[in-house]
């Protein structure tokens, strides 16, 4: 394992990713190998309660080009951790003042929207970009909720560009490790491909189940009499409207695809399901089940399989 | 509140939801209006496990013709609890036996399938029948699994016949309120339809998604990135192949209508997002999020609408 260490880590957006991961940092890196870390959001007052919490050392405003030029002077670390739809005006705001030395990553949930917007920004320095996505939970928001242990076990998608310096891939590698991250990478299409089918879909078909409810006339019998399976179903239904909406549109290409997919299995079922074909909607269910039930065995996430184990 | 009591009831498969009716009408109706309690089941050996627990009193093998005769001579109430496909075999079986002074009543999750079948096998004679549905949890089965609190705060569905007796219909809804139920009253068309959308159609889906995940060439991949929001839209997709199967055969048109009418969001979801939409997207997110948050926030289950108020 890489040993890791960094003189200046800056963090643009200091909320519950962000401020997660500084919190990591100092209690499980080790004094000696955390230097300054330093906050940066579209307000100072936003940071400066960042700053209040101990989360970071420093602030700064992003709209202050004096403040912005030194809070990045020097700066071994970039992390964007706002709303993935700022990483291109966050990535054309800090082009002006990223020294050649500092490697940029981020923690969006999309990835080739990212990479678009990298290279749209930062040209061949894009090179210094190393895209990555924390798969965090992300019920509550804000520093306040920020924790040390957010990472703990959880899954780190590394997406390196072909230009990206190996040792820049290791160093973002090893920051995630020690914050007890599993880190994996993959190409930026498999990545989005990935989270449109797990993540991305089922987000969407559980908005469009209470749509379709809301749509019936007898919408306030059907909601008197929902359940258990409607209440797991539809849990994240209860997401952020302006976050999914970011996300759809971003990774609208693969998620388009996904869609296809999952709708011609609808097709499938409900011919099954026409015709009385019991036998057809039982194998269905019984491969689903087995799968769903082994997913969970191997305690909700499988082994990286080979190709990309974590390193 | 009519005043229950009863002289015999006759319960057909005594596992969870026969049981803890049995175990709930012993604790909760008062000794004095409780009188005994027959486990009928396909072979004398699982209804006698019901007895050894204490459950029922008295047990009948339903092969046995003087067996069956002798648990139905007398019998005030007959209730139903095996699974549902199960029912017209099983109301042919005790048609022969059945006095003019029972009242039989269901479990069975699906109702349009049920009257049939009681129509079918009983004749003019289904007057004596009425179909009921309780929503109670079944991570569990069997009679061991049985507990006298299941139904408190649960809805129980009945969809009365237009040729039941009022006061028969009264007496069923009385059973079901001694332990502590929520008893409402539908056709068996609304039923059916009610259920098909925040019941039957998730399931569907939800088995779909992980389907449509194996058939992925990345399926192993895939799997291993699946998080939170996955874990929750595909918990019901662990659930009996053979069940889902039954239900979704037996409630196949109101399913295939709740399944067309949700393709078509879907298809309005997928055309906002080609369109890059936003505004639309954001528009059917946020009016999900708000229904589900209040249901969410009325305890899971909203007041009964007027004119199906619990009565």
């Amino acid at each position: 394992m890489t040993s890791f260490s960094f003189d200046k880590l800056v963090i643009f957006g200091v909320g519950l990713i962000g401020g997660s991961l500084a919190r990591a940092l100092r209690e499980r890196a080790g004094a000696a190998r955390v230097g300054r870390i330093v906050g940066v959001s579209r307000s100072r007052a936003s940071a400066e309660r960042a700053r209040e919490l101990g989360v970071v050392d420093e602030v700064a405003a992003l709209d202050d080009d004096g403040e912005l030029r030194a809070a990045l002077a020097g700066a071994d670390l970039v992390l964007l951790a706002a709303p993935v739809a700022q990483t291109l005006p966050l990535l054309r705001r800090i082009a002006q003042f990223l020294g050649t030395d500092t490697i940029v990553t981020d923690a969006g949930s999309t990835k080739s929207d990212v990479v678009a917007a990298a290279r749209a920004a930062l040209a061949e320095r894009a090179a210094q970009f190393v895209p990555g996505h924390p798969i965090a939970g992300r019920e509550s928001s804000g520093v306040e909720a920020a924790l040390p242990d957010l990472y703990v076990g959880r899954n780190v998608v590394l997406c390196p560009l072909p230009e990206n310096r190996a040792q820049d891939v290791a160093r973002i590698e090893a920051l995630w490790r020690v914050t007890g991250a599993i880190v994996s990478t993959m190409t930026h299409e498999q990545h989005d491909r990935v989270f449109a089918s797990v993540s991305h879909l089922p987000h969407l078909l559980s908005f469009a189940l209470v749509e379709c409810i809301l749509n019936a006339p007898d919408a306030a019998l059907k909601f008197s009499f929902a359940a258990g399976g409607f209440r797991d179903f539809t849990r994240i239904a209860a997401s952020s409207p302006e976050m999914w909406r970011d996300v759809c549109l971003a990774n609208r290409h693969a998620l388009v695809d996904e869609l296809d997919c999952y709708v011609t299995v609808l097709a499938r079922l409900r011919a099954a399901i026409v015709a009385e074909d019991g036998a057809a909607l039982e194998a269905v269910f019984a491969r689903s089940r087995e799968a769903r039930t082994q997913w969970q065995e191997r305690g909700g996430q499988a082994a990286a399989p080979a190709g990309l184990a974590p390193k």
